[in-house]
């Protein structure tokens, strides 16, 4: 049994590792760390967990929890693991962080988006960027921290990839207009999250300076060999769960519709957790709910010569926790998809 | 093995009685059944299925699938089972249906609440009522036909059992007053059930008249030992799953909130599936929503002196295909809980 | 043109008072009070007033808005009207309160159910109980403070007042299972209200110990000529607006569904704010959306000698802001629904 | 009085249109006409309107309501005016055509993206594209025809109109990405939109083949002066009413944020209906929700050289029946806000 610990185990994407860690049949879950809640009883924050998870929820002691725990979960804000990370942490246990403090290589580029001095750029290269169908082969049993990727983030990417890599799209028209679900928020009591605020209404935000938009670029850039510039707009929808990613750009000459389905069943035929939808079938957030799967399609349309990729999945799990638990997965020699095998639930 | 075919397989309960065996580690699903949709791949009628059920759906050759299956589950409109059934059936196969058929012992009652005429009343008094905590000992392996409960009368039942079974309350006064998701309203194509006309609003439908009311009311009185007429008042909410039962009766004389707490305890401490949440804290749906949990918590309230009831469920599992789960659990003599394990979807 | 201000112009109460009285012909809004936002623009709180209300939001110097205003609208919490309620107020203007402070004529109630110590007891017997179509006759030009009823009370009431001033049920077997729309919680911004808190799920509150429960049974024991004690359960809904009450009691002796009938159409009949449907025809939130409207019908159930009410309105409007214009127009000697006339909104 | 005549008043447009009608002070409702219900009191579809519009529905006879009415606005399915229409017709009276069948002045395009042949080609010279701050000077007491833009399709054209006329874009690089509220896809009863298929969750759909996409580049075109193409892809939101869209284009050389914001004051400072937001603050459907407005903003990404612009309004209003009401305004010389002046509805 693998002993795993959460630090931030009541915020949403907490709650969700608590439940995917539970119903794992090779996890045991030793800490439920939670700094606003330290003392109270888990399942009084979350009744859900009632007489399933009634343990009391611990404080943020990263020292103590190292030395007990095989991996550490970090659902914490932003700067808060660069922060309290230690070279002795890292001596003693494994951390899959699903905040952004490692997810950037470049350091400047995350103290300009998250206007935040990282304390710890030293480990930024050390991290593991965890989108686990790129890069699940450069996670092995060394790998001591693994930077979980963003939902909105994986999402875009995992949509985009095959056409950047090979050079179906001119990278620098990508525009991914993004929609999202009101979890993604968070559980902070803010009163533009409240329920009479979202429901009824839709909304854009960030527009031009949302913080997914680098890694977006960083990770597609990789895939093409050299830096781009990219448009992100995300949207509030108001839903509890699920992203969808309409995103476009300008096909390169000679790319017609064959030859990118050619290039995307490829890619993906393979990976339980990405479905390629058959032709004229696009996704839909809940064909992903409460799953681990990432739903993609794609259309050229030869009017204006563009391509628009669809994508979709559960924010909370392929965006967050799920991807979090297949990156555990890959870390200690699992079958990738233990525990993550919970099929969509559509109504 | 068990093999299971499922009759109805493309309504939401049929949806949720697939979703839930392909999790099942002991069962395999030989027969997606759907009249509508004979023919056509089950996974493009529910696109969540994509990659997991991709089986093409078949008729209601219910004598065929007999011989193939070790139980058949019946998902049908309201006297459809009644009509396919036949004798060879029942020798081949076990049944366990999901629609009211032989849910009622009086074929009286059930031909004025439901204006159909019963097709097999001789078949009536065989099958077990598969209410699983009050009634698992009825089952075993000579068991051929099971009456699975409805998700009112479940919730309701469940909530109110250990009150009228201990004359706590008294039975004549009794008011469910219930609310449930629109999934309980199915998946036809009705105007009445479109977004636009649910969302934003709540009703109250068939007062006085609804057909989970004789259920409740023959259940509660095999409780109580004679004939009770109650009230229950259903209630259509802009929600996809869920019900709650607020349920109102006078206490007997000597009753006190102590005495119930203690009752209350006795029956359910030791049932998986049915939590009695602590004093002070009331059943939401969302605490049960994606699983088989029933939660329950009441209040007496001295200064009219009434017990106040709370009940919730998920209506397409504890209400519908879990609780049918469950039901085949007995009967083939699996830990009661295979299958069903899923921890609460809070979000 | 009156004169009008409002303290708590930002709450959502406070915002639907700001909505109906700007497209009032006969009132001119002079003060935006909101303490929280003073000195911000109004129509950056509430961005549905771009171009509309664009004037600055200003403190509760309710001294000096008595000089200016004609009428004062207090849409503030329990105790405040009460605490900053002066005679030399009362002798510049007229106050209308959408709190609780005037409502419940027996100080130790009040005090014992809003845990409260009442400022201004000597000002209660002077507060008429705004109940518009059953106590207009006791608003007149001398009138100095309204107190605006409950939107539950307003709902509970209305539906059950014919019944029990005639003698047609025996008020002590009242039951008001009541279901409410978010927005009655407020906008404060607590984790309880969360979108993803409040979305797809229902659960009751309050129960034996809600603050309207003292109201219903004063207003509907004038109507009786004595004391009465009730149930009263109220829920929260996934649904903005709209509260549906559904009420039982027992009938008396010799009361069918056709005298009932006659009762309530003789109370109704002339009421432009209250519609008793047809006979078979239930309310639903949505008939009353958006506007003024007070939907009633009724069930005999002669199984249990049981009467069923059924009652709806919109919480912000005719159980808050609108009945509060109403009061106004009545207090004014305007047409009583000058300003009111707006459309129910049904999607 | 204006008296006017609805074919189609039982669709979510009909009904609007009854709504704003009903509260218009200087129209009459003489004719709502509905095939599917004809002989049935309009309020027994339409609940709402109980004892406000109790007239019973009319057939489709277009001949007779012509000498009856001074106005007849269609909300009928593509292709059905152009078949019922006669030059006796618009002899007698003013036709408001809500459907597409007159929008498009290129018939074999008409024909192309509707899959109809068009009846009265030789009517589409002579309609007004009544986009009424672009075309109210079309408009005078001659005018017999209007052609009532699309929902998606005001929202897009109006967010764009300034850039593409003044040049501060490349037209052809527009990609507009629009979401909508369920309302736009019809009363019809459809599994499709069903609570249960359409609450949490959110799709594109028609994604390349859009019939508003040759709307929204025909009224471009004119705007610049040639032929243009663009990318039009549509969202379906688990939300009633209301559509946002977010378009993207390139900056053409020399276009700075400064340039684009006199431009866009300049074109809307004047109208009452479109409010341009200040620097920073972006449309929300809920601060247009039941009400004529249309909100926008805008952003350049200096980055990627492109702007972004949002624009936002309810669609059954200003995408529909709002819309034409203001058309009738223009059409018979009463101020343009007549009937119109209902504040947004934010809760």
């Amino acid at each position: 049994m693998i002993k795993a610990g959460i630090i931030g185990a009541t915020g949403y994407a907490g709650n969700e590792l608590v439940r995917i860690l539970t119903n794992h049949p090779e996890t045991q879950i030793i800490w439920y760390g939670s700094k606003s809640y330290e003392g109270q009883n888990y399942s009084d924050v979350y009744r859900n967990m009632t007489e399933i998870a009634d343990d009391t929820c611990k404080g943020d002691n990263i020292e103590e929890l190292a030395k007990q725990a095989d991996v550490i979960f970090t659902a914490t804000p932003q700067g808060y693991l660069a922060q309290i990370l230690t070279d002795s942490v890292l001596e003693n246990t494994k951390i899959i962080d699903l905040s952004a403090d490692f997810r950037l290589k470049d350091v400047g580029i995350y103290e300009q988006w998250y206007k935040i001095q990282h304390k710890r750029p030293d480990l930024i290269d050390e991290a593991v960027y965890g989108l686990c169908e790129i890069n699940r082969d450069k996670i092995n049993q060394n790998t001591r921290l693994i930077a979980n990727p963003g939902c909105y983030t994986t999402t875009a990417i995992m949509g985009l990839y095959p056409a950047v890599k090979e050079g179906l799209i001119d990278p620098d028209t990508i525009i991914v207009d993004a929609k999202s679900g009101t979890s993604g928020a968070g559980r902070g009591a803010k009163t533009a999250n409240l329920f009479c605020e979202v429901n009824e209404s839709i909304k854009a935000y960030g527009i031009g300076n949302h913080r997914h938009t680098p890694e977006i670029e960083e990770q597609l850039g990789y895939a093409c060999g050299r830096d781009i510039k990219i448009i992100f707009t995300p949207h509030l929808v108001p839903m509890q769960r699920g992203i969808l990613a309409t995103s476009y750009a300008k096909l390169t000459p000679g790319t017609d519709e064959a030859k990118i389905r050619r290039v995307y069943e490829q890619y993906y035929k393979n990976e339980k957790f990405v479905r390629l939808l058959e032709e004229g079938v696009f996704p839909e957030t809940r064909f992903t709910k409460c799953s681990n799967y990432l739903d993609i399609n794609f259309k050229t349309e030869p009017r204006t010569g563009r391509l628009i990729v669809v994508s979709a999945l559960d924010n909370l799990i392929k965006g967050a926790a799920g991807q979090a638990v297949q990156n555990m997965n890959i870390l200690f020699g699992l079958p990738e998809s233990t525990g993550l095998e919970t099929v969509p639930v559509i109504v």
